[in-house]
């Protein structure tokens, strides 16, 4: 099982609404808005890299108020 | 009362009438263009974190010549 | 109640150390040590935005493994 | 006159007595500590691009705690 | 002969697409997706520093889901 | 008179059409394409702080294909 | 088995040497010195993501002239 | 003949000191304090990639008042 913090860069005014999209997927364990250069941090769970690269490109990043994401994997 | 530093990432050419509309904002008690990573620099005051975030998303990030924005919240 | 994400940059070699003692802290809900730009991620709770920056100045960065700390404050 | 902001980084543990020595310099109009990159903004005056250099390079950086300043320069 | 790695930022969702599309240009010996601030990193050689200013303007940027592109030239 | 340099971000495959604009801009006195976070380098020149951020804002970002741009001013 | 490209800033003046010991190493298949942010790209093999961060932090980061490495894990 | 700009990150306070030994190297054809992310940028030139690397680490990076550097080629 990989474990990753996903940082999102959300369009202009749409903070909210895409935390409330990001909650619904069952990969996502834990979402928040932070202050700071991204906008939100979600906590997610795959079951391999591979699966993680999908959870994000196709789950996450299809939703067009999500610009830039940055995938941090859990080493330890 | 929350106060922040808002850095704001203008589009190209919009630097002062982005300025001018921030600057009629009640909770924008400073605002200036500056050199450097960011085009405009803000300050601001709320009365909580939650209110901080309507303020940025709702009103400064509803301009369209707003693009990327940093939220640094005063701690002392 | 003020939660904040903290990324933490170690000294080289000291990533494992440091995720041990941060561990320990009560104010620290979780950590884990993770690849890109920064080293270790601690969620953080503490009961006002002052408590968080003495939490932050006095005991994490009381380590002196620890380097440069950005501290992302959870806004919802 | 030049006005300009300076973010600057501290060493760990040492926010508070370099956000104190910062608020003596007549210089500095105002200074806060913040959450983000940066762990320190001050908001100071010069005479000119040269004094503004003067400024942070004799003053600012003498402080043994004042590691990278970024130079932020009002323009309007 | 020049060597270089250029580093990719993709439009969301289509780091895949821009994979198997770089793959097949000849100037390119080797492309990955990766996690972190680049979504795609892609190991490149041109005749001339010129060359490389082609390869990555005109071929490699011509895929209209490439975003940003950071070109590190190999010294040794 | 101040000088700076302006470092620009241009859109994908656009670089040397936007040299070539820059260089007939008279207060641009050298320009080129590097490789880098930034894709243009220029040098310029203006009578005052508020006359480079007209420079800056009216004639250098005017063109379509620039896009993020940041300028160091020279102190010394 | 994990694939990763880790990006190494070195002290002052050392690249040449900290290139020659990272080519000592099994689990590095190919290191280069580069311009750009980074002095050093090294791709590097391992079994699991735990193996990965002790060659990291155990290896890598064991030479002193070592400072600030970036670990970009290949998902694809 | 390879041009390249070299951005220049120097001790708290030495920023005079280190623009006038840069100055005395025939490499360098111009070098200038700036305000913003670096403290000084150079313009160099060199015969070749590898002797651009050795102006760097071996004549620049040796002044102990010099810290990050990087180094942007210019391509056109």
């Amino acid at each position: 099982m990989v474990e990753a913090y996903v940082l999102l860069m959300t369009a202009a005014g749409t903070a909210r609404p895409v935390l409330a999209s990001l909650r619904e997927l069952d990969a996502v364990t834990r979402a928040s808005i932070i202050a700071g250069e991204f906008d939100i941090i979600a906590e997610v769970e795959a079951d391999s890299n591979q699966e993680l690269l999908s959870l994000v490109t196709e789950q996450i990043q299809s939703d067009e108020n999500v610009g830039r994401t940055r995938t941090c994997i859990v080493l330890e």
